[in-house]
């Protein structure tokens, strides 16, 4: 466009993620022909920047000091704590209704390789919740890729120190999939953990 | 997220093109973290929204009141006048290198099952200006689809009238592409289009 001001825009626009150049310039071009969009765009990242900040106990995103799970009348006496590496997981987990306790979010997984270590997704933090033994179970929902492995077994470590009860949520099939379309190791995993079935 | 504020920007995120609900969720997460990007954003799309506006000549998106194509000296006096139907045509073309002259955004095409008429895309100020016996040649670069050839044919029958050459950008295999992987109309076109080779 040789302009600048709009060069600017695209700029930002690729680094977000999920935008390539090419979609970053069709969405500058949607702006441009949709300033309404461009305004309510302008105006809830204003809200969104001046406002969110992240919960001083679970670390989620939230407008208030302590987010509106862990304040909970419900939940603050809760002795679960489901672990997740990001506040995105909290949003799937709590769609379920599976679950009702406590959340950590560590923002990221502990990997040698990148150099990330326990300090830097909050895991010290972690520990010095469950030295105070006011959480009975660690229920731990992070990926299952080597990286989500590695941060798991980390976890369980630290509750073995202060004997609290580990759990991990399971692998298996897809609910609606089909056996033959299954990876190997996901089966390999189903039948291993298989369960019993009342009859 | 059960949050107004982060809800209202997942819902303006999904208005933009290619962003899907996924996606935008992404995004927000991406942004709530990387809060400089979102504050880059904001003042870029503050920057945007208030600066750029159409040109009055071409309708391209520009900062002035005429754009810097319509107002170049070189270019000023040219004859020749490519029709687009899009602000991102233009920038497509400029780096072919391949035209040095005037351009025209229709922002869209003729679409009678979507009520789209002339005037809905600034086709009559494109018969005016023709009028005024400047413009010699209209070279059309509408999209190779059914609204992209009616536009094209209604823009050449406006030609006729005023005795300007008109043109179209040339249908045909794409550079780099293998024949066998073609589709039948476009082998066609190239085929009736075929050009003699000096030898």
């Amino acid at each position: 466009m040789n302009n600048d001001i709009i060069d600017n825009l695209v700029k930002i626009l690729k680094i977000l993620p999920g935008i390539g150049p090419k979609s970053a310039q069709r969405i500058m071009f949607f702006l441009l022909r949709n300033k309404k969009v461009g305004v309510d765009l302008y105006k809830s990242l204003n809200d969104v920047m001046l406002n969110i900040n992240q919960c001083t106990m679970c670390f989620n995103f939230t407008t208030k000091n302590v987010c509106d799970i862990c304040s909970s009348q419900d939940r603050i006496n809760c002795k679960q704590i489901c672990v997740v590496e990001n506040p995105a997981d909290i949003f799937a987990i709590e769609q379920t209704g599976q679950f009702s306790g406590l959340y950590f979010v560590l923002f990221g997984c502990l990997s040698p390789i990148d150099g990330i270590r326990s300090s830097d997704i909050n895991l010290d933090i972690l520990e010095n919740r469950l030295k105070k033994n006011t959480i009975k179970e660690v229920i731990i929902a992070t990926s299952s890729t080597v990286e989500g492995e590695i941060t798991s077994n980390y976890i369980a470590g630290i509750c073995k120190n202060y004997n609290i009860i580990v759990s991990r949520i399971a692998y298996g099939i897809p609910v609606g999939s089909e056996i033959e379309s299954i990876d190997f190791n996901t089966l390999s995993h189903s039948i291993i953990r298989r369960y019993k079935v009342n009859s």
